[in-house]
């Protein structure tokens, strides 16, 4: 007979546990056989010994199995879908989606709230009068069916086993384990239904991930994880020591997507969309190459494709289609500051971490979960690592709502950015590719 | 503001724990503040990154005053303790205590019951009829100054912290951790209120420590203790690779207690005793050096004051004396075989854990803690490692109470001889001693 005390005392001394034990584990931890004692116990000792790319994938689909499967097979024919690990500036769904939707490849995706320093698109899409984030499955499946691209929040039921642990070991100083954030992720694209996933794992200041060695372990494992559970997968490790692209905050995020929507934008978030957007592509089988798809990709972008695609997605879903097609009427801070750079020189560091904690002080984010969101306000950074500044040139602005938040900004951004006199190399926007196949 | 998960992580990344940090831990978990997954993936992070002597001695002072405190300052001179780690055959303190009481100076002592292959005092003590073990500490107290020997169970209230953080431990695979057994021994000594303790750490088969190397690792840990907290310790690392003594169960290991408390008994056994006896009786100050104790304790054993100071304690703790004067009429099993040796050879292995697993399916002890105990049975070891045996000799006596745990006790105590045809050299008594002064 299984006992959960064995099981951690086997995983406490290096041992690899079994596809039965951790089904045991994960059903105990979902009805609450298993005490929150001994799941603790047991993430703290998968903390220290880690988990085999076999164990890792018992875990992923165990918790996916532990609540509601959504099943797309009568929806789409290869359910593709997008997983970023978080950073600052990260609009990259908001362009991506629409963009491949507007080629042809049906994309559903349930995405997340923000969390610390990092954003969420479910957070910067309710910065639209009027977008439903709570679609129901019927909805979902609905939507995806005729127009191909829904954007919805996380259903309840979805993984709950992966809702326990996560909360378990948040307070037990467990989250930062390779396999058990692996699991975590793609538990929750499996329940959702995806059997192809582009994984974007950003690495730097602005990241979960610290440094490279880290990012790629976690990649590694989470495609690891979609080989040995028969889904196809391809992660990216890209930058996030500084922002993506140039706004930070929610409406202004929002403005910049659709800036890109159009065909401009930044150049970096347009450039880092076209790579996602490419690999999704090639991973749903409808471009055979990712250059292929990068042309595909570029005229739907230029041509007003991938535009009209995103006004379908705001309509269906109930958003005020007039706001996003005049941008101005999205939701405004009252207080606007252009901070002039201080010197002349080359940007050293624009500190991504730096920037999204005071976006979250400005009120962009939550320092709490049950913190309210101001979505008008935030940063726009307007130079990147490498640029030469001259002095009194604007260096970013400040969107806020009150005086004091204004200046607690304004100091905290201005320490962001470092220069030096010498030129400095601009910062890639990927480190490396994997894949599963 | 100190929060667990703070502790945790700091702790899981190898860092030293502060006094305050500790303090606000044992409070949080007495109290329950600190709810039990926290305290768990603690006792794992502790397990993979150990503790300091600082830290260990933190934990053990905060738990020892997570209850009642024993202050024994108003009953003795100086209150000296011992603790064995528990073992096969160890009745040392049935005579230990009276020995050194004999002498004149007072010891009182909380027993506990048996564990698993491991035998227990107050389970001994209870099979002479009438004998009182549960004590209040105006008894004990009372008894302590007035005949200057006590043998009870532990106090309800003594280190609750520890037998919280224990319970717990036995269920989340984090028992095996050197700085919590030795914290919490010492948490129970200090509590009981011992300025100085001798430490008998059991190593062999027969022990929870399998090895040198292991119990050098917890004797040190619990000497550091004592020397932080302020008390004086002396730790002895003794074999338990074969029983101690002959007898193995509860009321034979009373005999034998009596045997040797009448200047008799096995010669390890009395060895055993006198050593630590010599121990105890220097660190109470009472003798200069272990050699003069020594002769002191010889002459209380074989001139029968040890053996008076027995009898005064089961009058004071209500045991029937008449029972212990003629040891015949203390419980005796009904079927008494005795098991000749198979073959004619040298002992190269007495197995104690399997004799002391044998002698608790007999019914010397329990498998689960709700189990009750038969003081009448188990069984006599004839033979140590290293000596010649004959064919058809007595190799060792089975007491059972049932047919069928008779046959099961003999196969495996048989099994647990093992056989050499050439000459083996005897197991030591000890093989360390440890100071903390």
């Amino acid at each position: 007979m299984l006992r959960a005390v064995d099981i951690i005392t086997k995983k406490r001394d290096g041992g690899e546990l079994s596809k039965e034990e951790i089904d045991f584990f994960v059903a105990g931890l979902t009805s609450g056989a298993i005490p929150d004692y001994q799941a603790a116990a047991w993430a703290m000792a998968v903390f220290f010994q880690g988990m085999t790319a076999r164990e890792t994938t018992h875990l992923t689909l165990a918790m996916a199995a532990s609540g509601d499967m959504l099943d797309l097979s009568d929806t789409v024919a290869l359910a593709v879908d997008k997983h970023s690990t978080g950073g600052v500036g990260d609009k990259v769904t908001l362009v991506v989606e629409p963009l491949v939707a507007s080629c042809g490849v049906p994309v559903g995706k349930m995405s997340g709230r923000g969390l610390s320093f990092s954003g969420g698109t479910i957070d910067k899409l309710e910065s639209i009068p009027g977008f439903r984030t709570a679609l129901t499955t019927a909805e979902f499946k609905q939507q995806l069916r005729t127009i191909g691209v829904v954007l919805t929040g996380q259903s309840g039921n979805l993984a709950p086993a992966d809702g326990k642990l996560y909360a378990l070991r948040d307070v037990t100083g467990t989250v930062n384990s390779t396999p058990l954030i692996a699991s975590s992720v793609m538990s929750k694209k499996i329940a959702g239904g995806a059997q192809a996933i582009v994984l974007d794992v950003k690495v730097g200041t602005g990241a979960f991930m610290p440094n490279l060695k880290e990012a790629a372990k976690l990649a590694e494992a989470m495609v690891a994880i979609a080989r040995h559970a028969g889904r196809r997968a391809v992660a990216v490790i890209s930058d996030m020591n500084q922002p993506l692209g140039h706004a930070v905050g929610n409406a202004l995020e929002v403005r910049e997507a659709i800036d890109t929507l159009h065909g401009g934008g930044p150049a970096d978030l347009r450039e880092h969309c076209l790579v996602i957007a490419a690999h999704l592509l090639v991973l749903a089988k409808h471009a055979r190459t990712a250059r292929a798809a990068r042309a595909e990709l570029v005229a739907a972008l230029d041509g007003g494709r991938a535009w009209a695609k995103f006004l379908q997605l705001v309509g269906a879903q109930g958003g005020d289609v007039a706001v996003v097609e005049q941008p101005e009427r999205l939701p405004t801070a009252t207080l606007i500051e252009v901070v002039p750079a201080p010197r002349t020189g080359y940007l050293r560091r624009v500190d991504a971490r730096e920037i999204g904690l005071s976006a979250v002080d400005l009120g962009a984010g939550r320092a709490t979960k049950a913190d309210a969101i101001d979505h008008a306000v935030g940063l726009v950074i307007h130079h990147k690592v490498g640029d030469r500044v001259k002095k009194g040139e604007p260096l970013f602005t400040v969107h806020a709502n009150a005086a004091d938040k204004r200046a607690a900004a304004r100091a905290r951004v201005l320490a962001a950015h470092v220069f030096s006199a010498r030129p400095v190399k601009p910062l890639p926007l990927f480190y490396q590719t994997l894949k599963s196949h």
